[in-house]
Formats: C-alpha cells, sequence, structure tokens
C-alpha cells in the first residue's frame, strides 16, 4: 500500500526562492474562512442535518467531473451508480467504489485527483492512497464516518469554516429547504441564488412545467408579458429574502437584444405560443438576460452570466440517461458583439454588476479583459469549469490581469456540488494564486508587501465586494 | 512612504542560472539606441520644442491605457481631465492626480505600472513610491521638471537615446510639423507614417472632410478613381520625402480584396455616390488594402496592418465623450482566407514586405506564424496593444519562435504616444526578449552566442531591416 | 568553426531539482524501441533498401519544414533543388546545400534546428556545428556515408531501433512495396494505412484517377453507390493484410454528416456525376467520415482525422511548383458542431476508436479534451505539425491533461517523411514529456513513481493500445 501525503509545497513554482514566497503568501491566507459564492449544493442537506450515506452515492455518482472520465475508458455508467432513465440503480455502491478505485490512475494530473485526495486526507483523515487494494478500507471507513455525527453537513459546514455557502435554485424553486435553514436557528449562512433559465429556456424540456410553477408561486400571469416580468420581480424579493445577492444565467451564448417594450411583447406571445424557432428562442434569452439587468439596476443583485456549454452532446447518451451526465462540451463564444445590446442600454451603469464567465480561454485576453478593464459594470468570474485546475488558473492569471489587472475579478467560485471538496476547492485557488503573485514577486514586478495585500484580497476582499455580501 | 526601487533584475526568469544568462544578454543591448518605427506621438512637440504642462495633462488625459482602469472603477473621466465632448475641461490637474495616485493599486500587475514607476525613477529621479500620500509631491516635482529646459521635447529624445522615430499622421495630414522640424536644423530623426484610413473608411466619420483636405493637398480629382489613386501616389511620395518608410492600416478585420479595374471603380463610386452598404464598405477597405500593396511594391514603403479592433464599443461613452476613449475592444481575427486575395496578387514578390499585428493571440501559432513562415512577403509585427506587456510577449515567443522563427519578426514597436514611456516599453522588451532567449539557452535548445547574436537583432538589427531605415 | 554538442540535458526545465526529476525519468524511457504509428516514409524505401544520394536530396529537397523557411526569406525554391511543374531540376545539390547552410541561422528556435542537429550529431557523427565553412566538409562527408552499407534503409531502421513503422497509402495506392518488403523476408515491421482522401475528395485534382484506379484494383463498380462502398471495405482488407491498423482522414475541416442511405447515394451521384458545388463536396466527404466509422466498427481499423489545413494557400506558388510546398496554412476549427452527426450514430461505441488531431491549439482546452474526456470512442492524437515541438508538445499536455487525463492521449507521432529525422523527433517529444511529468513532481502534483509509469505509458503503453498494435 502506497502512503497518501498532501505536501505541504504542493502546487507552489518549483524554484525555491519563488517558493518561499509563495509558502510565505500562502500562510497569510491558508486560514481564512470560506466565502463560496457561486455553487450547486443541495439546500436540504444543511435543512435536514441528515447523514449521508456511503462514499459511492456521495462522492461518485453526482460528480459528472469522475465518471465522465470513466466513461470515456468504455465504463459503463449503470456501473458506477448513475442509471439510466427509469431504471432502478441496481448497482451495489461497493462494487461502484471498487470499479473506480481500480481506475484511479485516469485521474493523474487532473484537479480531480488532487481535490479528492486532499478529501480523503484531511475530510477522512486516510493516510493511505486509494488503489484497488484499499478499495474495501475506503468504503468501510468513509461509511462509518459519515454515520457520525461528526460527519453530518452542519458539523462539516463549520469545520470546514465556512462563513458564506450560495446554492442555485430555479426561478420554479420552492426555497422551502433554505427556509428551513433559517427557521431552524442554526447559524450557517447558507443563501439562494436566482437562476431563472427553466422559465426562460424556452428549449429546455422543463419550460412548460416551471412556467406552471412560476405562476403558481408567484399568482402572476406569467403568460402575459407584463405579467411575466412582475413574477420575476417577485421571484427576485423572495429570493433576496432567502439570502441571494445574485443572479445566475447559464446560457448557451452570451447574446443580448435590445428590443423595444413592443418587439419583447411580441416575441414573448411568440415564444409562449408555441410557434417559435430556435432562433426566436435564442433571441427571447438574449433579451431576458437585458431585462435581468434592467431588475438588477432596481433590486442590486448582481449578475452571472455562464455561457457557451453544448449541452447534453452525447444523444445516445441523453436518450438513455437523460441530461448533466458528463457530456456538455463548452463551444467557442463571442462577448464582444454578443454583450454590445445590453451594454449599449446598461454599459455606463456603476450600479449594475456583471460577472462573466467562460470556458471559451481564447477570450479571456483578447475579449473579456479588455471588456472588464473598460466597463465599470463588467467584472471577470474565475476560471471555471474545465479550467477550474492549476493550469487554467494560472492561465486565467497570466491572460487576464495585464489588462484587467486583479481588481477587476472576483476572487474564487468553487461551482460545486461535491460539497466535500469545497476546501480541497478554495485550498488549490489559494495555492495557485499565491504561486502566480509569489512570481511576480520573484521577477520584481511586484513588491512582497503588494503581493501579500492582494493575496488577501483574491481570498477574501474581491469575492465579499463583487457578490455584496 | 515607500521606496520606489526598480530591481536591476527586474522581469528576468526567477531561476538562478537563467537568470545570470538573462542579465549577461541584457547587458549586451541594454544600452543600444531606440528605434521606434511606429508610434502616435505628436509631431509638433519635437517642431516647437515646447514645454509640456503637467502631470496630468501629459501622463493621465492622453493615456487611455490609464483611465480606461480608472473608469472600470467607476471614476469618471472627466475627473481625469478627459471632458465630455462640447464641454470645458473643468478639472484641476492636480486633483485629477490625487484621484490618479488614490487608485494607483489598480495597476498591481500590469505594464502600465511597469512603464510609470520607470518614467518616475528614470525619467522623474523619484524614490518614493506614488500613493495618495505623494500625490502632491509628485505633482510639485513633475511640474517643476517640465518647466525645465532639459525636460522639453528634444532634450529628452536626446536623452533617452532616440535614433529613430516614427510617428503617424493620415493622408489628409499637411506634414507641417515635419517640414518645421525638418527646417529647424535639429538632428533628431523623427519621420511621419502613412496612414490614409481616414480617406479609405467611409463608415469613420471624418471621412467627407478628409475627402475634402485630401483633393486640396493633392489637387487631384479625388471623387474619380483614377484621381484617387493619383493623390494617393501623391501624398505618399510627400510622406517618403518626410521621411516615411512605411504606411498604417488600422482596419476593423484583415480582409482584402483582389476586384478587376472595372469592379474596384464601380465599387469607389458606390462608396463616394453615398449610396453603400456596410459591406461595400468592407469591401473597399479590403480593396484598398490591395491597391496599397501595389503602390509599396511600386515605391517601397512597407505595409503595416493592424486589424482586429472593434472601436468605440462602448455607445454611452461614445456619445457623450467621443471616439478612442479607451472602449476599443479586440475581436477575433481571420487571415488565412482575409489576406488570401492580396496574397494572390502579390504573394511571391520578394519586392513587397507587410508587417501584420494581431490583437487575437490565437492566430499567432495557428495562422500569422505559419503564413511568415512562408510567405517572403510577410512579416510578424510584435505583441500589440493589450499584449505589449511581459507575458504577451512571452507568448509572442512561444507562440511564433519555432515556426516563424526569430528572423520573420521584426523587433519591437512601442506604439505609443506616451513619449515619456518610450525608454520604459523598450526596456520591457528587451528584458523579456533577453528572459525568453536565456531560457532556450539554459535548455540546451540555442548556444550562448547565438543567444547574444539575437539579442542584438531583436533589439536593432531586425527593425533596421524589416522597416527598410 | 562551431563544436557541435547535443547537451545531455537538453529541453529538461531549468530548474534543478526540476531537471534533476526529468533526467531520471527520461533514463528510464530514452533508449525504449521506437513505435512509429503514422507517418509519411516511402516504402520504397524498404523495399529495395537501396542507398540515398545525397545530403540536398534526402534532407532538403523533401522537407518543407527547411525550404518554406528559406522561401519566407526570399530562396527561390528552384535553387534549393525543389523544382517547378514541368522544369527538370537543374540545381547543383553541392550549391544547394550551401545556401541552407548559409540560411541556416533562420532556424535558430525552431525544432528542424533541434532534430537536424540530431541527425548531424548521432546520424553522421559530425563534431562541428554546420554553417557555411562547413557546408562542403557536410556534404561530401554526408554523402559519402549515404554510399556506405551502413547507411542503406534497413540498416538505419534497426540501428534507429523502430519495432514498428506504418507510412500511409492511397486507396488507389498499389501497396506493391509494402509487399515486396513483406515478401523480402526482412524483419523490419513496416505497414501502411489506409488514407482514402484521394477517392473521397472530389475538389482534389487526383479524384478522376485516384477513382479510375480505385476501380481497377478492386474490380468493383466504383461509380455506384454499392460498388463505391463495397471498393472501400475491399481495400480496407488489402490494406490490413499489408499490416494497417489504422485508416487516416486529412479533410479541410472535422465535419462529419449522417444521411439516410437514400441521401448518402443521392449525394454520391451528384459528386459523380461532377455537377456539384463545393458545399456538396465537403457533405460528401463529411458523409464519408461516418462511412469510414462504420466500416471501422466492422473491421477494427482506428480511424484518424486530422483537419483544418488551409492547403496550397499561395496562388502563384501553386501554379508554378503544383502542391505540397509549404503553403499549407492552418485554420480556426470546429470540432463540437462538426463530430456531433458521426458520434450521435457511434459516439457510444467501445469498439471504435477515433484519434483527433488539430492545427487550432484553441480546441485543446475547449472542444477536445472535453470531448475525448466524455466520449469512449474519442482519444487526443499528439500535437501535430507545426506544433509538434518543445513549446508545442508543452502547452498540448498543459491545455489537455487536466480535462482528458493522459489516458486519453495516444504517445507520439512523428508524422514524418524526413526518416533519418525519426529518433530525433522521438527524442524531443520524449524529453517535453519527461520535463512536463517532473514540474508535476516537484509541485507535487505526481509522485515519482506514477511519473515513471506514466513516462512509460507515453513513449510505448499508449501507441500500442490507441493503434491495435
Amino acid at each position: 500500500m502506497r502512503p497518501l501525503i498532501l505536501h505541504p509545497d504542493r502546487l507552489f513554482p518549483a524554484d525555491p526562492r519563488t517558493r518561499d514566497i509563495a509558502r510565505a503568501l500562502y500562510a497569510e491566507v491558508a486560514l481564512l474562512p470560506i466565502v463560496s459564492p457561486h455553487g450547486h449544493t443541495d439546500p436540504a442537506w444543511f435543512a435536514t442535518d441528515a447523514n449521508w450515506s456511503n462514499a459511492s452515492e456521495l462522492l461518485l455518482a453526482p460528480d459528472h467531473y469522475l465518471y465522465r472520465m470513466l466513461y470515456s475508458h468504455g465504463v459503463p455508467l449503470e456501473a458506477l451508480g448513475v442509471p439510466a432513465q427509469g431504471v432502478a440503480p441496481a448497482t451495489d455502491p461497493r462494487e461502484s467504489w471498487r470499479l473506480f478505485a481500480e481506475h484511479y490512475h485516469l485521474f493523474r494530473g487532473t484537479p480531480s485527483r488532487l481535490w479528492l485526495d486532499h478529501v480523503f486526507a484531511e475530510v477522512f483523515g486516510f493516510e493511505i492512497a486509494l488503489e484497488p487494494a484499499t478499495a474495501d478500507r475506503y468504503f468501510d471507513t468513509i461509511g462509518e464516518k459519515l454515520a457520525s455525527d461528526a460527519f453530518r453537513p452542519r458539523a462539516l459546514f463549520d469545520r470546514f469554516g465556512i462563513e458564506f455557502l450560495a446554492t442555485t435554485e430555479g426561478a420554479h424553486d420552492s426555497l422551502d429547504h433554505h427556509a428551513a435553514i433559517r427557521a431552524s436557528g442554526w447559524g450557517g449562512r447558507v443563501v439562494t441564488t436566482y437562476r431563472p433559465d427553466g422559465v426562460i429556456d424556452v428549449e429546455h424540456e422543463v419550460f412548460p412545467r416551471a412556467m406552471a410553477r412560476f405562476a403558481e408561486l408567484t399568482s402572476e400571469d406569467v403568460w402575459s408579458w407584463p405579467g411575466y416580468l412582475a413574477a420575476h420581480r417577485k421571484r427576485r424579493a423572495d429570493f433576496r429574502a432567502a439570502g441571494a445577492t445574485a443572479t445566475d444565467h447559464g446560457h448557451p451564448t452570451a447574446a443580448t437584444a435590445n428590443l423595444s417594450p413592443a418587439e419583447a411583447e411580441a416575441l414573448f406571445r411568440k415564444i409562449t405560443g408555441g410557434d417559435w424557432t430556435p432562433a426566436d428562442a435564442e433571441l427571447f434569452r438574449a433579451q431576458m438576460l437585458t431585462e435581468m439587468a434592467a431588475m438588477s439596476v432596481e433590486d442590486g443583485m448582481v449578475m452571472q452570466i455562464h455561457p457557451g456549454s453544448f449541452r447534453n452532446h452525447n444523444g445516445g447518451l441523453f436518450a438513455s440517461h437523460g441530461r448533466d451526465k458528463g457530456a456538455d462540451i463548452p463551444t467557442r463564444t463571442d462577448y464582444v458583439t454578443a454583450l454590445k445590446p445590453l451594454l449599449d442600454r446598461f454599459g455606463t451603469s456603476t450600479e449594475l454588476s456583471i460577472i462573466l464567465f467562460t470556458l471559451d480561454e481564447s477570450t479571456y485576453a483578447r475579449e473579456l479583459a479588455p471588456l472588464a478593464g473598460h466597463y465599470p459594470c463588467l467584472k471577470l468570474g474565475p476560471a471555471w469549469w474545465f479550467h477550474d485546475s492549476p493550469e487554467g488558473m494560472r492561465r486565467f492569471r497570466e491572460m487576464t490581469t495585464e489588462t484587467a489587472g486583479f481588481y477587476n475579478t472576483v476572487g474564487f467560485n468553487d461551482d460545486t456540488r461535491a460539497f466535500l471538496s469545497i476546501p480541497a476547492r478554495h485550498d488549490v485557488a489559494r495555492r495557485v494564486d499565491c504561486g502566480f503573485l509569489a512570481r511576480l514577486v520573484a521577477e520584481h514586478r511586484l513588491e512582497d508587501w503588494e503581493a501579500a495585500e492582494l493575496a488577501h484580497e483574491l481570498t477574501s476582499g474581491l469575492v465579499r465586494r463583487a457578490y455584496r455580501i
């Protein structure tokens, strides 16, 4: 059996002088509380504080970073506890875990490996590495610990030093869990985020159901344009009451539009009338980004735009297993033309704040840094999804800093539903940022005291200001 | 107060062995004279040799790199001495300077910070850093120095060791300042560059006025196609007489066209007749690049093509403050298809020389290096504008050298109107190039004597040959 | 005269600790046999085992990496032994070689320089560098050696430690040389690869001739759709009999299609009827990728897709010298939309294996790594052509590993017709990979024993499995 060691200098640059600087910077921020302004944990966990079940169901089956890699090597999803639609998950969780352990070498060089080893060592206390020979020991130990009080969601929340955690709910979500969290008297700050895609994207199969629920929750005539807008306003207020400071928009592109009220209403009638083309659907999403910006100017919610993912690319898998099965693939994304309609309307606002994300790194230096380095309303979200990794974060800093500076960025997002990995992810981000700052200091492009100030900003200051926490 | 220190090893790689090599290479070229073949300084400075006024008016208000960053953080341009159109600049320069000092931390990690600190330390002799507490001291000292003889334009030109400085004038510019410089008997070599965009881009609001002036200056019937071409020939001759060795073309795209004479004439009639579409305007710009290439084959002027900037993106700011206010945003740029019509006509020429620039770094390795590594008439301009920075220059070398080699590049352009920063910019380029060469030597990919030869070429040899100086 | 030294640490990172790790990893794989699953050497060499003639004809005239660089500096191709079409090559090979030596400095910083110096030092035993003063000595020594038995193709094949070498032949190629190799009793394993572009791409001038020969070789009615498909099946079987394990497809784009049989047949009639548009030609190529995938599912041949090169970009040169003269230029390439039709049909297959290549590095992290990290049938080919270089390989690993892992890649391809450079190219790849792994170890992102295992996989394991050798 191999030892599992988290080296204290991991992720720092190898050059000894640079590493010393990185180590000193990291020491300043390593223990700061976690502020997680964007993620996908399940609020039910914190509402019920129920124990999780076992390693496979908690760590493997919900994590598309993991099962997509095994799937790419021919492992059927069913064998990992990810069932086909309408089929009961028949897999024994222990068998899934063994299969995972057998393929764990596939993750060498990936962030999943870094995160998981951190979870294994720091959260569960393992001192031996995961491999086929230790799979059962892992499965048993994790199972036992998860059954204990110390590993219930709220206990871990506190142990992880989380000061603020945002989840993401749809416009058609009841927010009951958030209400339960607040009613429970527990001190953990778990808030929601307004994600209205379900009632905006007519191409999503949830649209009819979401609209019906939207109507129900708001008592508005959501099938009329004024009623639809009023319903958004009501729900945004509900979300703000549940602690939300931000909205989130996951669109195929960054397209925005700035139609006249009459044009917008006519388009809405087409969309809701069912007689729309894909171009209409795209234009409606585009227009709604601008409508959401208008409401953000009113109510102060920060907008997040996450464009550029081709969802459910694998047609066969979509048919058998449904959406969100690790088959979302990034596409080339334009921001300069796409955002202009919205910016022509709100670009000079100093009230509005929009955080832009990308899956297309070629836009970092070319489009996003120049946009954020000019417009008062634009900020750059951190390296996202496939790029939330040591090399991805390094490229983000290298390609955005010189034009946008550090102060037009917003700190780190863990963006995860893998709750146990949150400390690991923030730790990776802090280490990579300190490594980048250390290089600037070593190359005499920044003074050491400035780098220390920036390390605090990147960890703590920027995220609080950007998300209005 | 913090000290202001320019570390002698700044911008060199941190690894000690590589740094030693970089230091040795830099020592060979640090003091070579400055050859600046492309820039935007005002020839009036050298014609009149009048003193500049104060820190804000010289360093801040004309520098869109600086005020765009403050604007992105909500500082109104007016407060920085950049007035709205038709409004007298009411701001007290000292107040602007204080505001700038207050926000100086925003520039951490940006090239502006490197350039400014160099200007503060080397040009003005400051030994304390700019911060709110030192803003007045800075403003006063700079003001006093600027009022002295030693800080007049020609004195600084000599002190900076500038051997050649090209400015940029429009086809409709009188060149009076250049005439005055030559008539003055002063020995400084300040030449012009032929930039005919104003009489080519019918979408630019200056077009009618520029054409009228073009007619006046050339006594040609510029509203007829033969007269228009003849006018270009005359003005190119005027510019060559004013020392120009190059033309410059700042187009939205790199599109070229190769119409028949009859088609070109018909298009010209459409453009000048006023009944044109945006596609016509684009086609005319495209055709004119090819016409300019034809004239370059005749008169030997080197062509520079600077495509890919979406000008004046911020509609609100454009309405209030007009063009060139830091709101130009790069866009994705194609070269392979775009340049083909021109290259089909002149691609095998060994007389023609075209220097290509880009704001889209994804084209470095994919399009530009392969093009320049094949066509005799193509060379690669240095990392431009947003990419004129340590990381940007490093990426340029890393992504172009292996396919195009060093010898299809043309040395450094400072491309600036910030005259005082010229030595700083050339110094950054020399340091980054020496750092890149040092890595190749440290990795045994280049011999040390070759690197020394290349350091000289990148600083001095290539620019002279490429710009036919 | 300068010494020619191949430093034992060349291409390793400069940081001493990282270099030590890289050196240790490289020691594990430096002497492993060469497996070359994709290349363009001439099977006639191994069939006849005839001596090569001289330095220029062997090393210079066939190598577009070399003559394109000299051409870009104004050297006419004729002077390098690359004649215009229909013109006898009148150039004295010694004169070509002198010209090459005169321009050898142009290759500083390029992989050609690394490869050639390796060939000069390791294959020919030179201890002095190539420069004008040594050109004749080089020419004479190389000529003498090439005339000896030790430098005949089979002797070098053995000396180079080549275990497997794939060439590439068209669907209309007789495979006689491969038959001769097998009949000769020589033990070297030289196999073919099925490249049917000539009978698929109706825009290629060889199409009519290739189709005629295709008919002849298969005795099928290749002008009917069923006969055409049957002919492909027959030839694939011929190629498999000649050792082929893979097919190769060099298309302008990665477009695939999934037409119904009736639509496909109608399209085929259009293509062969001569009344097709460029869009038809593109759609037919797209459909044929899917047809080839269907046949690969049947016969187990691995597909390689090499898209994104704009062939023969230089119109003037194409007219005078014909195709493949160093004027192919990469273009922006889309994979996400392009591959979907094929993937919708075969994406979940675990039988099919497709190896994707790109000339557009912006797709590494954005499209290719996410696709390969999900689809069981997709793997990533190594850094290709212009990117087959130290920096290009480094970027490939940095941009693909975190999402696709190492195990969705396929080892190295030398992709060369420059037989003598094969060991040099594999050596560069091994060194760069070991350098990359060493950085991961130095940054504690990988254990040393894992890196050693990976070094073996990247050199030897992955290529054998991916190409089913």
